[in-house]
């Protein structure tokens, strides 16, 4: 077993990865959550299904009291509406300040559940049970927990610290291709971010890579907990250096808002916008065309899109996808500011960027070739 | 002018208390939140109209650009649906992370409009403006933030430290005396907490307390905030100290709860929990009957109720308000525990109390007589 620590003074916790930890939730619990006695399993009804009554069972033999809740699949209903229901069901529970709520399934499970813990009662204990490689690599590190608004993904939220994290890798066989690819997309961004033993592996073993060589997506995901981790501990409430994992998502939630959530899966839409940062950083002449087009293969390489498919092109798209980058979280007096990467491999800036250089950028990404 | 600190490490700030502070709003927001150029004040129908526009001139003045939301007068209001009317006004500002939140008006402003700005881009800068006597003592100072949830009050929120404090003693002129009188309910529990200069106001001075005399309500609003800030900063999150603070709100919430929010303003409900909880102590044979005849002198004598009032009773609401403290946040392994006064005026503890005891209490409180 790996165990990361995410080093937050009081709000430090233990990130676990291995195989079958579902199986020893209820040991984890008695180490990580002492005086905890009340687990709200929070699932969908996907994921639910197949892995919650393990959970319950294994936390149910180390005398906990469970509830499994079940909200619907997928980023549409990662919003107020569903918070509101879970909130319910926690109220219906009678689950007391000491309990626990177990987060179990991919980011909007993590990310919502997440929100629920911070908020019922003022905040309960919270435990991140990652079943997607993206939540795995990226969301149930961290402390980010939020939910969509009409007008922009995660606008309401707070940064809430889980007290543990179990990462096991088993829940990612019944992962579909689709899921597997949009995790991809987060790993080449910290291999962008850190170099390393990361980009290594992407360059040279992409292929293996693909077809999801178990002890190599091991390491993928252990080395990219630790940069999260790290990334994290530096700056837990992105006052600064948390921003750079920001990398490939400001254009990324863009094309999602533009495309009103429907096109693309969050990762998909992470891959084009990190092709975006590179060729802004590019044809800033602050990163190398070569390196440029090595992370263009990449992103190939591992099935992931480097720009709108065709079936997700429309007139107009261009200038929705500019309008959303002006609504982005990042606008400071009214400037977007980019992560990008320059120079090479394993270094990043934030800066504004030419306005005619992000039209460009955006509209080739968006299919509409050379303007 | 008054200023006290609210000692919280890299959450601290400063309580302003002094007449004529709205009309200073712009000068204070350049030495406090030096960053911050958007203000969205927050108020209600009732007590915006009055003195909204003042903060705003203020701030605009000071370079703001400033939005004024005023949402529905009352308890009733204090929920998911009106937070998320507030979370698309922000939105629809287009608000930014550097932006600042102002809460004009009482407890349910305040406390409504800080969740929205603990959880608006995962929190921007909160600025309580308490126009009640009841805010500008309790709720504006400390963090704690919510809406209620149909099962019970506050049972939604997050500990989220405003960056500045500002109590315009002016704003109480407009008050109603019904408003006056809850607000009075806080201070007689500062009163209880730490005996001292507010104790001895309040036993021999009340006429002119009752009579709003400006130089004494300035000395029980300093006191107050003084005695507020102090238990905070020894204990930001609750975990100990903090709950002596809930003195007279266990039985409070559970008799709020019971009739529904219809019945009682909180501090009304407070001053009933008050009594409640000497007698509880009292008849424990903690607390002497002398100092707890005393306490229902001064709450008759500043115009609050010490029993349900004869149009509140009804069969049945003594088991209801007993269901409902047994649902009260501070229950742990299913056992409510309370904050009673022992021995003398300025010294509580927290514990449990006998079943039959407490039965007998809430009787004679409902207006049951002996039981």
């Amino acid at each position: 077993m790996d165990i990361i620590r995410e080093n937050l003074g009081e709000n430090s916790y233990q990130i676990l990865v291995d195989r079958g930890l579902l199986n020893g939730a209820g040991d984890f619990a008695h180490k990580y959550l002492p005086a905890s006695r009340q687990a709200f399993i929070l699932s969908n009804k996907t994921i639910g299904p197949i892995y919650a009554e393990t959970l319950a069972s294994s936390l149910k033999k180390a005398g906990f009291t469970t509830w499994i809740y079940e909200i619907e699949d997928g980023e549409d209903y990662k919003n107020l509406a569903t918070l509101s229901e879970v909130y319910d069901a926690m109220v219906e529970a009678r689950l007391e300040r000491g309990g626990s709520l177990w987060a179990l399934g991919g980011g909007v499970v993590g990310d919502l559940g997440g929100f629920a813990a911070a908020t019922y009662l003022r905040g309960i204990r919270l435990v991140q049970v990652p079943t997607t490689l993206l939540a795995q690599v990226d969301s149930s590190v961290g402390g980010k927990v939020a939910v969509n608004h009409p007008q922009g993904k995660n606008l309401l939220g707070a940064f809430y610290q889980p007290s543990l994290v179990l990462a096991d890798l088993d829940t990612l066989k019944t992962l579909p291709d689709r899921e597997w690819r949009v995790g991809f997309a987060e790993i080449i961004k910290y291999g962008v971010l850190a170099g390393g033993e990361i980009w290594q592996l992407l360059r040279e073993k992409s292929a293996q890579i693909a077809a999801y060589e178990p002890e190599l997506i091991r390491r993928l995901v252990v080395e990219s907990v630790k940069i999260k981790a790290q990334v994290v501990a530096e700056d837990e409430r992105e006052g600064g250096l948390r921003m750079i994992l920001n990398l490939g998502h400001t254009i990324g939630h863009g094309l999602e808002a533009a495309t009103d959530y429907r096109v693309f899966r969050h990762g998909e839409a992470v891959a084009i916008g990190l092709i975006g940062a590179a060729r802004l950083a590019r044809n800033e002449g602050k990163f190398p065309p070569e390196l440029t087009g090595e992370l263009e293969e990449i992103v190939a390489q591992l099935g992931l899109p480097g720009e709108v498919p065709s079936q997700g092109r429309r007139p107009g798209l261009v200038q929705e996808v500019l309008a959303h980058l002006a609504h982005d979280k990042k606008v400071e007096a009214g400037q977007v500011r980019f992560v990008l990467p320059v120079e090479k491999i394993g270094k990043v800036e934030l800066s504004q960027v030419d306005a005619g250089i992000l039209s460009e950028v955006v509209a080739e990404l968006c299919g509409e070739g050379a303007v």
